[in-house]
């Protein structure tokens, strides 16, 4: 059984392979491994102003992916992109919990039709295709009990987290009344090399990150005490691999995090340290984040670790160095 | 306390309410019970071609109601439509499992995207409303379990069902986070007086019912062994009013049904007997229904029992000779 991320893409060479929101930061990073496989990529990203695509992601590797920018609610356009396709990475999307509560139509646009659209052209064009959804654990809202499993109720605590559950509804659906190959991966909060760190609307630690790089002190919200799930990027890809190529995988869904929890306190901790220069400081929770926030949360991975054999391997530690050396070398491309 | 609808509709003389889809026969019925107990009420109806909205529902109280024909998905409209209103009932949708599945985006646009707008209008025109949605038993999907009560999983079968627990979701939340006063209501099979009885789209019931009136054979499908709950338009509406006046209601979710189940066969039977004419056979379930058929159903009512003392009061042959005699005397305002 291969184990790497390079290894299992291996087994993906010479496939063709759509990855939707392939300028993003999964998608870019998934579709550089798999190209360097030797899949044929295409990656469809519509470059939303607010998401995390940036033509940049792609550096170095330009001529080894079909890129084309366009909007998957197209399906008639869709339909023609995935037509032989082996693998469907949807992973298009708008993230951003407040932006979905001050802009919930444009939410639902993106995250739930957008979705809808990239199955209804595969239902049409390409219907043995593997479709791997990116979910988020966001759908479980404030947990009951933790590790949260998936079988833990749904409780979107805000507009994307009802979007992105139904439009996993619609491929839990679309698998069992047409048959089509679904996967669905509940992420945890992901970070790596290529993220979005121009603002805070997506993901704290691609904020902190631009805070650290620019000297500027890092905020922690309330006591620091909230635990955080947080997965690297390589991490995460593997288990988009895994879902692509794992008959066992199909019409299943599986968390995805790293099970420890880690606080803010400590994440901040580990962040400023390292040999690196920086500096944090709590500040009270502003009312607008309180109030869709999710509280302590932990993953429970065991179904994924035994039906596919995913656990997160690279230390935590050496995931934020790596990160942060990223964008220490390139931070000009994403601010 | 009030016990029969009237009554409780009593508790709304001199208020102002508002039903979106009110033209449709959950709607009309309400609408024509509450403004016949002195409530000021408005009607938000498009008349979509293929939902049940019917002008001659409210054929009598023409001058007791105020009608605007209209898109509840434009905000801007129901932000003025909602300012003042105490109470709105958010009925306005697409009913129609298969025709979800034949036209999803339409689905999400009238099922979803429709209520979102109706609960934005709200926060920012009626923030003190009551909000009462009417969301449907069909997200449970194939029952774990039955009675299903408010606890089972939900795993909709079908492009509706996930428009309709997407619609829910955001009720949950709107009531989370900005306080919004919400009550849900998960109908089963609802029948009665002005349903749509034109084809089988939407509720076998009513073309059962206009077959026996064409002295046509109605074909139950299958063994005609699965059972369905059923709920006389009455005591479904009593159920509503109970979700929009009593306070313990706010923030919930309810069952309703009839708790019993009901055979297909058993049906078929009552509607054929009780001294009309008529006659029924069994014929194979057609592919496209058994593909999203959830199978035998019973409702678990104990919940809106206990918090809302609701149950159902008109014995099940008592509702269907009432319902055959309204369509025996008007059946040519509804083909």
């Amino acid at each position: 059984m291969p184990d790497s991320a390079l290894e299992i893409a291996g087994l993906l060479t010479d496939r063709r392979v759509i990855v939707t929101g392939g300028l993003g930061f999964l998608g870019s990073n998934l579709a550089r491994l798999v190209a360097g496989a030797g899949a044929r990529v295409t990656i469809v990203d519509s470059l939303l102003p607010r998401a995390g695509g940036n033509r940049m992601n792609l550096e170095g590797v330009e001529g080894a992916i079909e890129l084309l920018v366009g909007d998957v609610r197209d399906e008639e356009m869709m339909r023609g992109v995935v037509a032989g396709a082996d693998v469907v990475f949807s992973l298009a999307g708008q993230p951003g919990h407040l932006d979905s509560m001050v802009e919930p139509y444009a939410d639902l646009e993106h995250n739930c039709r957008g979705p809808l659209a990239v199955l209804e052209a595969c239902r049409h064009s390409a219907p043995e295709a593997r479709i791997v959804f990116a979910s988020t654990r966001q759908i479980y809202g404030h947990p009951d009990y933790t590790p949260v499993d998936e079988n833990h109720p749904v409780r979107p605590p805000d507009v994307n987290a009802v979007n992105k559950f139904a439009a996993e509804s619609f491929h839990r659906l679309y698998g069992e009344v047409y048959g089509t190959s679904v996967c669905i991966l509940r992420l945890t909060n992901t970070f790596g090399p290529r993220m979005r760190i121009k603002d805070d609307r997506q993901n704290f630690l691609g904020w902190w990150i631009r805070l650290l790089l620019e000297g500027r002190v890092i905020e922690v919200y309330g006591d620091g005490t909230q635990a955080r799930d947080l997965t690297f990027v390589d991490d995460a890809i593997r288990a988009f691999l895994l879902a692509a190529t794992c008959p066992e995988a199909g019409g299943e869904v599986f968390n995805i995090g790293d099970a420890r929890g880690t606080t803010m306190l400590e994440l901040a901790g580990m962040l400023v340290g390292g040999g690196r220069r920086g500096s944090f400081k709590l500040v009270p929770f502003p009312e607008e984040r309180s109030s869709i926030d999710i509280g302590n949360y932990r993953t429970d991975i065991t179904k994924i670790r035994s039906n596919l054999g995913w656990e997160p391997l690279i230390p935590l530690e050496l995931a934020l160095d790596r990160t942060v050396a990223y964008f220490a070398d390139h931070a000009d491309w994403y601010l």
